[in-house]
């Protein structure tokens, strides 16, 4: 606090109280604390047509303690029995732990929490502890027909995790987070599915100490949410991390996996590449726990050669510019950037602020030269790979850049971006706490398609008065890229905030444009999945569920449409 | 001819007759002769204890016409609606037609033909021309029940096409071969299914002239069989190219795709990349005709710079060092070279006699070197992509080869391989017209399994006495390889044969192999799958089978295994 020179209102600077609402709202680490600077604060005000007066008094902040008074309604029998496969201490089942595991980080569950509204939690939780305790779980639950539902992370943005139907959930990050195999020939590494993010990389970096391994590696997926969310999560949503665009998205990294369902044990083999049939790995990445529970997963590893990393930085004269240099890079065949990130003009604005760049020397360099506020766009990134490969890549993508009217930045823009890279959700609750909401969605657009989606999705989000909408690309292939959008709103209900979603996903399948890149579907998005793929590929789906599930016990709700009405679209 | 300087056998040197047995087992161009020379002539002598005599008469040679005498069972007024479809001119029931969209490139094909064996053929041959006329026929179809095969090039060697049940069969290569649309900002392709791998890459090459670009590109995909294969057959069988170390299997290439199905129209959106729940592309590419037909589908395409390419070869002096370097190189991160290509001990002699390197001076520098005789193995090479990313790719793999102890072979021996790259089929004909067969088999392995699956596989293939048996890689991946065994046996049954083919997949099973890595599947293997994939696996199949076509139309008869029974494995 107090680096403000004015008006600094009193930003959240406490950790929740332990079994508060707040506790589970709060992203991340409940010691470390984001908030706006600033000239962010300033901006806002504008935009949102506030003074300091509306930040002097906080809404609803969630600081009550959860009251344990939901019921459960699983009979004892089963308690019993699922105690004797976990262990008594692995089964609970109070209101605050039954909570914790049902709502995500979705704004939507934010607001929830909030404002103490409990709903659709499971009756019970278990912290099973091997692959065996969750086969045993997943026989017996078929037997029994009671809902399963899954948490590793936890930091589901489309109500992943849900309970709607109750039932029990199996919270797979506490004690189901081993490392199995760890095969440096193969480059490979095989762990339990509620391995979280950084123990993964932990010991891929230390593998020489920690596995007896020749060298060091890196598992190559970093989501933003990488410090709160693990490899099940990972894998069952089709995720991406930020470096995708060099080490490629989840299913990519995917070798094989095993996952316990209702019908029995589906394992695939490891084997590099095959020709036998439909792809059954292709077929459970993306089932978001709706097919059965991931158990173990074998992921690709990659050579940890931090020291090869080359960073840059770009800004581009206008959008039309940014897009035609990163196709003709992604189309260059020299190899991908790691990090591979394009900022429309409205974020280039937002971001240049925030890196303290507005006003300064550079800025008044990049005016002179012709890069206008709300016109120009910022190009971050860095390389990943062997040493001249990396070089070489910097060399040939600068050529690009500058092809395209592009000024280089330096590499500092970049370490800036780098250091928040995983901290900037931090910064929704304090804003929240004096009504202004950011929350993000993403989709995925070919090349062509590209202006038209973006002009569509803005002039949607912008027809609400008083929004910031900031838009990148953070995911590029040769055939095109995510566009992933972020808003910020103030003072809106919660009804009128899902509609306003609501409006975001009817806009994306009006313009042709995936739903999804990376989020996944989940519960939130799910009513949209059969607009978006068609009828007849969503059959597919259909009978997938029924074949694996027919009595819907897992992740039922609504977990990629399957069992929810369609919504009827607004803009067609 | 006559280039022997010793006896020579009056090897094939005449078009086969036309409407003959020949005419369809021979491979490719009618004019195109290929067969062994001197050393390899006399190799093999010595191998299946042959002598000049044994090469003076010639076995059946299915020289004799196809006689016209296998009734058409189709009922006139069914006939007469196909006609109605696709034009009078397009629908065919002569045997002779019948005959040669059924059988494909297999050895037992090849066997029939040469003994006028006449099974498992369509009723009727249909030409449609269009994507709707296709969705016409397979609507017509299912609701009278009549079976549907496809042939795109002809040159499936797992029966894929085998029209076992009767039916129609659709001969997509004659009139659904056309460029639907070139989009030059997405670098994509969509074409019919019938389109040729040739008249696609003369497409792309020319796309300036032809299509109106401004540049010029590749399709990156190019199996052995390229002058004689199609994309519907590259697509439906998941297969691979020989440069699919650098541009990917086709499962990479495919961006989007049309089915029409009992069920309707399968078309998936075309997107980069996505996170909407099971990948629909994955479950359609390798259904091999057993779900339904494909019509239309979209590629990505690559720049065409063939100017950039760099040759390397090199010898190791073993085939553990040898497997050590392809796995350094494919786990560097400095990209992957496109042709790589790694002979086992054997396949290496072979080679080095066919290249007329045997007996030379850098024959003599190899053995003083210490490369010896049967134990060294061939390394051969070229990378694609921007130029310094080649050079640069050339360099590491250097370094990496030397680490092993190879010695660098220049660049001629790969030129060698690549003139023969696509006609190295014509050989069969040839040689089997005196009795020694040629096959084929191939699977893959992650890179700890590779030294049991070549050891086991080659003790079996040489557990039967006079066999040569030569493998290598030729698709390398960070995590594995394919292994492709290439055998030759002299005086076989065809019942024995198969056996003997037979054997090779019980023992990849056995030994943990996929069971193929780019041939596909077919009806020649299905048996096998279910062993090689688990039940739990196969019954995700059999459920995507019955919700397609529940009526079992499509390609039926033991595609995938699907309607036949598995097969007892012998070696477990």
């Amino acid at each position: 606090m107090g680096k403000y020179k004015g008006f600094c209102p009193e930003w959240e600077n406490e950790a929740p109280p332990k079994g508060s609402f707040r506790s589970i709202l709060k992203w991340g680490d409940p010691e470390f604390f984001k908030y706006p600077n600033e000239g962010m604060y300033t901006y806002m005000k504008k935009v949102f047509n506030m003074t300091d007066d509306d930040f002097k008094e906080k809404k609803p902040e969630g600081l009550e303690t959860v009251p344990d008074n939901v019921p459960c309604r699983l009979d004892e029998n089963h308690l019993e029995h699922f105690r004797k496969i976990v262990g008594e201490a692995n089964v609970k089942t109070d209101t605050y732990n039954r909570l914790r595991v049902s709502y995500g980080k979705t704004m939507i569950d934010l607001i929830r929490l909030r404002n103490q509204v409990v709903e659709n939690i499971p009756d019970a939780v278990l912290y099973p502890s091997s692959k065996t305790q969750i086969e045993e779980i997943v026989a017996y639950c078929t037997e029994i027909k009671i809902p399963i539902y899954c948490r590793a992370g936890g930091s589901t943005v489309t109500r992943g995790m849900e309970a709607i139907k109750g039932g029990i959930s199996l919270d797979l990050a506490v004690n189901f987070n081993k490392v199995i195999e760890f095969n440096e020939k193969n480059q490979t590494i095989t762990v339990e599915s509620g391995m979280s993010g950084p123990e993964l990389e932990r010991y891929l970096n230390q593998a020489p100490e920690l596995l007896g391994a020749k060298g060091r590696y890196t598992c190559g997926h970093f989501p933003q949410s990488f410090e709160y969310s693990g490899v099940g999560g990972w894998v069952v949503t089709r995720g991406a991390g930020q470096n995708s665009s060099y080490y490629g998205k989840i299913e990519d990294i995917v070798i094989c996996q095993e996952y316990a369902t209702p019908v029995g044990i589906v394992k695939t083999g490891e084997y590099p590449a095959k020709a036998i049939g439909p792809d059954i790995d292709q077929i459970m990445i993306g089932s978001e726990g709706a097919f059965g529970v991931l158990t173990h997963c074998t992921l690709r590893v990659f050579k940890h050669m931090p020291e090869n990393r080359k960073y840059f930085s770009y800004i581009f004269p206008s959008w039309e510019n940014a897009q035609a240099a990163a196709r003709d890079i992604s189309q260059g065949e020299f190899g991908m950037p790691s990090v591979f990130r394009v900022s429309d003009p409205e974020e280039t604005s937002v971001m240049l602020s925030h890196y303290k760049v507005e006003g300064t020397k550079i800025d008044k360099i990049m005016s002179r030269r012709g890069y206008k506020a709300m016109e120009r766009c910022l190009f971050l990134g860095f390389t990943d790979g062997e040493k001249d490969f990396c070089k070489n890549m910097k060399r040939k993508l600068h050529k690009i850049c500058k092809k395209y009217g592009a000024m280089y930045l330096t590499a500092q823009p970049t370490k800036e971006w780098e250091k928040g890279r995983f901290n900037d959700p931090y910064i929704r609750e304090p804003m929240q706490d004096f009504g202004i909401i950011i929350d993000t969605m993403e989709c995925s657009v070919s090349w062509d398609e590209m202006p038209k989606v973006h002009r569509g999705l803005r002039e949607y989000v912008k027809s609400r008065p008083n929004t910031i909408c900031m838009t990148h690309m953070s995911h590029v292939y040769p055939q095109g890229a995510n566009l992933y959008f972020i808003f910020l709103i103030a003072n809106v209900e919660p009804e009128e905030y899902l509609e306003f979603q609501a409006g975001i996903l009817d806009n994306y399948v009006k313009y042709g444009a995936a739903i999804s890149h990376h989020h996944g579907v989940g519960k939130a998005f799910g009513p949209w999945l059969e607009h978006n793929i068609g009828s007849t590929s969503y059959e597919i789906i259909r009978t997938l569920k029924e074949h694996f599930d027919p009595d819907n016990i897992m992740n039922p709700g609504g977990t990629l449409g399957l069992d929810v009405e369609r919504r009827e679209l607004k803009f067609k």
